[in-house]
C-alpha cells in the first residue's frame, strides 16, 4: 500500500498560518477531515512558520487535529525538543519527520529516538548540503539506516527521503532521484520512502503534470510513499492507476472501484 | 526523440472504413494533416478491414495520404504481397509493419525484406501465440533481430513490438511488458521500439489514464516509440513531460515551449 502523508497542515501555507494565528479550530478540522476522506494515510503537521511560536502552535494543532480525525500524524519539525513534546501528546504511533546527517540534528535526534515508539523519516542531507549523485544518496541513506538500527529502530520503521531537486537547475535531477530510489529499495527492501515530490518542478510552469508523472516513474522503481496534497484528485488517481499498472491490484478491483466512485477519470 | 506512429488511418475505425469505401479523399487528407500538425513522426496505414479489398484500399490510401502530408508512412499489413506493392509507391523510406516468428509470415517477409530500403517492426509473436514472460519476449526479439541482421537490416532500423497484453486478464502483464522493454533495450541499445499501448487497458473503464501512465513507465525503461493517436492531447503531453523528467530536454526548453503553445496543461 502506498503511504500518503497529507501535506496541507503546514503553517507556511497562508490559510494555515492565519488559522493557527487566530486559533481557527474549524478551518483546521475541516481540512484534516477532507484529507482523511480523500485517502490520506498520515496527516503531516508543520508549525514552523510563526517564528518563536512553533512549540505552542504545534501543541495546539495536534490537539485540534486529533479531536477531528483518527489518522496517525507525521510530526514535522527540525527541532528535537518540539518533536519530543509532540510525541508526548499523540494518541497513535507517529512518523517523526526527520533525522538527517547534519551535525546539529543527528546527535540530538538519535538520543531522542532511542527507545521511542515511532517511525522516522531519514532525510539524505548532511552538512555539505544536498546530495549530488545517486551514489551519495545511497551512502547517506545507508549511514542513517545503520545508525537508526543501532538504537533499535528496524528498517520497516524508516522512511528514506532521497531529497528531490529541481529539473530547472539540472535536467539530470529526475534520473538521479529515480536511481537513488532504485538503489536504496533494492539494497534495503524493508525500508519505506517518502519525498517532497513537487521539488522536481520548482521554477517550471504547469507544475502538477510534472509532479504526478514523476510520481509514477518513482513508484516503478520502489517509491512507496510521498508527502502530497490528497485533495489533488489527479495525483491521487495516478497513485491508484500506477499501483494497478505495477500489478499490485488483484483483478484491477481497486482501480475499477475508484472509477465507479468517480475518483479516476480518463 | 520519441517516435509517434499516428494510428488513426485504420479501416477498422468506422469513420475510416466509410471514407475508404466512399473514396472520401477529404476526410483522409484532413485527418492526416491534423496528425502531422499534432506531431506525428509517421502515419500508420492499415487497410485490412474491407475483406477482399485490402490491396486496392491500401493503394488508394497511400496516394491520397502522400498528396496531403510530407510524413513517412508505416505500412501496416500481415500480407507480404500488399507490403511489397505498397513499398513500390511510397516516396519516403517507410516502416514495414510487420515481421513476426509465425511461420506463414516469417519466411515470406524475410525474402521480401532482403535488400529493401525500409525500417521494420519486429512483432514478438510466434505460432504458439502471445509471449508469456519477459524472457520469452527477449528471446523472440533476439531471434527476429538476428534474422534481420543476417539479411542486412541493421539494429537501428528495427522497431521491436513487445506485444502489450491486458491487465484485465492478468495483473502482471504491465510489469512483464516493462521488464521486456528493459531487457531488450539494455541488450540491443540501437534497436527501437513500438507498441500498441492501449492493449494494456482492454476491458477496463476510463482507459486513457491507464494508457498514458503506462507510456511514462515504459519510456523510463527504454521505450522510444509507440503507435498512438497524436490528436489525444493528454497522451502527447505525457510524452513531452516524461522526456523532460528523464533528462532528455536541455534547460527544459521543449517542455516550456509546449506549455507556452498550450499543448501541456497541469
Amino acid at each position: 500500500m502506498f503511504t500518503i502523508i497529507g501535506e496541507r497542515i503546514n503553517s507556511s501555507r497562508k490559510e494555515v498560518y492565519e488559522a493557527v494565528k487566530n486559533q481557527d479550530k474549524n478551518y483546521i478540522q475541516n481540512d484534516v477531515r477532507k484529507q482523511q476522506e480523500a485517502g490520506a494515510t498520515y496527516i503531516d503537521v508543520n508549525a514552523g512558520a510563526r517564528i518563536g511560536h512553533e512549540m505552542e502552535d504545534m501543541m495546539w494543532l495536534l490537539e485540534v487535529i486529533q479531536d477531528a480525525v483518527e489518522l496517525p500524524l507525521c510530526l514535522d519539525s527540525p527541532d528535537p525538543k518540539i518533536l519530543e513534546a509532540a510525541m508526548g501528546i499523540v494518541d497513535k504511533t507517529p512518523i517523526v519527520n526527520s533525522i538527517s546527517l547534519e551535525k546539529e540534528r543527528f546527535d540530538p535526534m538519535l538520543s531522542f529516538l532511542q527507545g521511542a515508539d515511532c517511525d522516522v523519516v531519514a532525510l539524505c542531507m548532511d552538512d555539505s548540503g544536498m546530495p549530488i549523485s545517486a551514489g551519495q544518496v545511497f551512502d547517506r541513506a545507508g549511514r542513517l539506516i545503520e545508525s537508526l538500527e543501532q538504537i533499535g529502530i528496524k528498517q520497516g520503521h524508516i522512511y528514506v527521503d532521497p531529497l528531490i531537486q529541481p529539473l530547472s537547475t539540472d535536467i539530470t535531477k529526475g534520473i538521479m532521484a529515480m536511481e537513488s530510489v532504485d538503489k536504496v529499495s533494492k539494497h534495503y527492501p524493508d525500508v519505506h520512502f517518502t519525498c517532497g515530490l513537487s521539488n522536481i518542478s520548482y521554477g517550471l510552469p504547469q507544475r502538477k503534470i510534472l509532479n504526478r508523472t514523476f510520481l509514477a516513474l518513482l513508484m516503478a522503481v520502489g517509491l512507496d510513499g510521498a508527502i502530497l496534497d490528497p485533495l489533488d484528485e489527479k495525483i491521487m488517481a495516478i497513485v491508484s492507476t500506477t499501483e494497478t499498472l505495477l500489478g499490485r491490484d488483484e483483478y484491477c478491483l481497486n482501480y475499477i472501484n475508484k472509477v465507479r466512485a468517480g475518483e479516476i477519470t480518463a
